[in-house]
């Protein structure tokens, strides 16, 4: 049960920020940029040894975070800006020829609204693997080779995401794989808010579906770019922080005796008392959460449409739309 | 912010229990019944003067609650027994006569999957006063005129729910008027867990839409059945609990000072510490509340479908759903 | 079986071509206007008598139809040219003061695509009824009083459509009704091609649902416009097109003995065998009729919303979207 | 423009019919037998020889169809019969050993209503591949290894559905595949009433969305049994159903001098007249087409469902149902 002592989070940003104010420093091996622009907070988290990877608990290799509280709410300017900050950081870390070809797949279950981030994100893809052959000379330049699929969940199919992946890269052979999945933030501000790109790939036990594969360049055989949007956080996480609050705000020092003290089986013993565990998984999300995923997988898909397919003129991207 | 040191919930049950803890006795004029039958209990919470209302925070009236852990599993025979529970105590609370005329309402954004359950029950309710002249002489005797309505919410239609309603009662003079309506519990193991009727109406402030009107025999001139679900717990209430279990727990006395003076505002600043204002209301709800809402919304419909229709052949009610 | 000899449709545009065809003259009392530009087409029937009211089996008034074959391929440019142009009529035939109340009700079924245009619509209306408080002054003068619901059909609340807008009218007291439907073209090219404003009201018979009510000035006591785009053509009306086809062609002469005496009756001997009525309603739709049901649904709420709301910045129409 | 002068149909039993109405005679190495029970019709079509495959215009093998034509109204007991019936057929044309892997494929567009039949019914497959080592020995010795997926349409996912199933395929190693398919039948009482079975697998050109593709067992490398429900009729098969019928009524026979002789191209002159090619595929369906596809998506699903899983109490199905 050792995710009820540190909450639970799919971000390097936030598994970052947790440990160092534990231990009070910086951890050996990690690399840390942040730049604004306005409301946007970009970070950087660069995770470089392997020891750094172990203190994570998040595997090497580079996480970029786009932040903007105002994506909470409709606001069309804000959205494209993210958008573009999106297409500039992958086409930074993916380095892709004109001519490759690429694989967006939408993990999660779209039956379930904050695990379908994945397959309404598919949904505003623009494929045009199989339209190669009829674009223009001057289209071609500008418009890469993507294909997309919603593979749908292990309870819906009866098949490993994994296993379907593995199948369609082996006939396709993409050069590379992005994987679009909804992540579960250990702090309710990131919810929505917050997306997050990692050439890491998918990691088993991550994902608000809590994977049981991986989806890596080791599995897969080509590099796979994982983007995410954390849309919950677990509901034990809003008990466990409760606790913590309680007990790091000096001015209730007053109540206690000797609170930093309290072991983490006792913390674990409030928290299943509050949330017993046979309620199955209990997740702590916006009201609003329909429309709100709809907005960023708008958001997430722009991203990639505009990084893979530079010269389309995106007035007129319903065009390529189906 | 009254809220925050008091649970939010819209079940009796739950207001008296925690009333009941807090005061460490009974509530005079509130009468409470139980019953049990296997897996099911059913309560009867009884506020009959007009001090328990003022304490309780509840109309004065009769609120039924049946509850059973297991519907938060697919069990058919178990929600069949929840929905003839249900229909035996709607039939108790109205005693209407074979040639009354009802309207169903339910309220909610079909929008937000924990709001719309009102919506879903109204789908799947026999609606038969369209029919009444075309009905054989033994099926009239048994099928009462029924008709229903899912009048959306004021950010979508930009009425107030209780104008429309109001003005469709006008209209076509129903002899009752039964509201479906998601709810808010306080304790996150009766979501999707429990169904509340109540012979009061609804009231301001109530639901998981807080709606800012009342559905009652005073404002509308006919009999209100209101009939919830609680299909989340706010956030807050999570946070709240976190800290009386702390509080509550002998074992962990060794830690405190003084911690039964916590105060009710240092309670508030905790929560919102962990739950800023800013970002609107988060709900606390399974993982999988698309299916359970489904899943009750067809337990609820059945149970108003057969109370409202006694002779109909369960085995064919198929034939009278559009 | 009236409907078998002349074809079903609910435009008067259509209405009057037919008839002029079959008597080869102008109909007395129906003045006919048209203007182009570019690719679309406006046509102005103004049915001005009683006999002519007889003759084109519509009701006394103006009907204004825009066409735009375009409408079929995604296409912004032409679709936003066509919202301007129902904006501009619609503003035409209401003159509306900036202080009006506007109920907007969309016919029709949501579970039945190609007549679920009425509700789908109403989702993307501006309802801003509930907003008039708190509109700023500048906004206030271009933002008028807007509701909106989808009441759905007689199948699905057991209450004619016309109740339910008549409880609601007497209870909101607008200025205006707008009723938004689905309608049946003769010819197949004018599907989700052409859209209809009509000052005259919804009529019994109408539409793809076969309204058995009419939404009218003496219905309802407060003017009516109804706007309707054909979303199909009836299957026998195909089939009489084909036989009228064959008939008419001067190179098929050499086939024919009389086939200009072919009776009535035969034609529907015809038409009943190869649509036999045991079958019910069939009908002939573009296959991706759910995809052209969104856009158009899309051009009909922004004309109306532009019309209504002639202040509103359209680039941020989003804000004010539920 | 071939389709013009034969009308379209996916089935075999309409391509029979069709022909030997022509040329007035069987076709030599089509097998026909046919079974009756109450108010189902079996057919069962085989076709032996190449010169018959060449005649028919279908692949050689055998080909089952179940015709209910009470499967337009909601009736469950039928429902329920034909399930069986599917089971049986099913069961008979595939001979699986109790430890056969089976993927099931839903075949068509879940944007386009009389196309999503495959999809729909995929969702209501009970899969359990991923079940097998929880399984009791009770159930296992009655439960298959099935797995199930809806691949989506070229336009949607970039990728041919053959290139997705052939993947899955290499990498799952199915011992059979079942493709569900939306089909078009020539003959409008056929639409939703008809279930066809075929060991001939997918070919190119069939189904709604007419497949440019071909799932075989020569191309997928294991055996494919395809199962197809007529969701439409083309539009022009109607035009083209009204100049036969025309045509062949004797007592209309006084109208014609030489109808006879009536050529295909004039006859192809009509059809476009009718229907201008401009406006994309005309589909004739029922109003009410999205009730009725999930109505026999249901069926489908079933029968594969009993056929697969022989030993599975179907009073509890939905214990095995996502």
């Amino acid at each position: 049960m050792e995710q009820f002592s540190t909450p639970r989070t799919d971000l390097a940003l936030e598994a970052r920020e947790m440990i160092t104010k534990r231990v009070s420093q910086e951890i050996p091996g990690v690399m840390v940029e942040t730049s604004e622009d306005d409301d946007i907070l970009i970070t950087r988290v660069n995770i470089t040894t392997p020891e750094a990877e172990r203190v994570m608990g998040k595997t090497q290799g580079q996480y970029v975070t786009i932040e903007a509280q105002g994506l909470r709410y409709k606001n069309t300017p804000l959205q494209d800006k993210v958008m573009e900050f999106l297409a500039q950081e992958l086409a930074g870390l993916t380095q892709l020829p004109r001519n490759a070809t690429i694989l967006v797949v939408g993990l999660g279950n779209w039956n379930v609204t904050p695990d379908a981030l994945g397959p309404r994100a598919v949904d505003k893809i623009v494929v045009t693997r199989h339209l190669q052959g009829m674009l223009s000379p001057e289209l071609k330049g500008g418009v890469r080779s993507v294909c997309a699929i919603a593979p749908g969940v292990l309870g819906i199919t009866g098949m490993e995401t994994a296993e379907i992946v593995h199948g369609i890269v082996n006939k396709i052979k993409p050069d590379l794989v992005i994987a679009v999945d909804a992540l579960a933030a250990a702090s309710s501000h990131r919810v929505i808010t917050t997306v997050q790109l990692a050439n890491t790939g998918i990691h088993p036990g991550s994902g608000v579906g809590n994977k049981r594969f991986g989806l890596t360049k080791e599995s897969l055989g080509v590099p796979v770019i994982a983007i995410g949007v954390p849309t919950v956080v677990h509901a034990s996480t809003i008990a466990m922080d409760t606790i913590n609050t309680l007990q790091e705000q000096a001015s209730f020092a007053r109540y206690f005796k000797s609170m930093e003290n309290l072991t983490d089986s006792d913390r674990q013993i409030i928290v299943r008392q509050v949330l017993p565990e046979t309620l199955g998984d209990l997740m702590v999300t916006p009201k609003e959460v329909d429309r709100l995923i709809a907005d960023i997988a708008d958001v997430v898909a722009g991203g990639i449409n505009q990084a893979m397919h530079p010269n389309i003129d995106y007035e007129n991207i319903h065009i390529y739309l189906h």
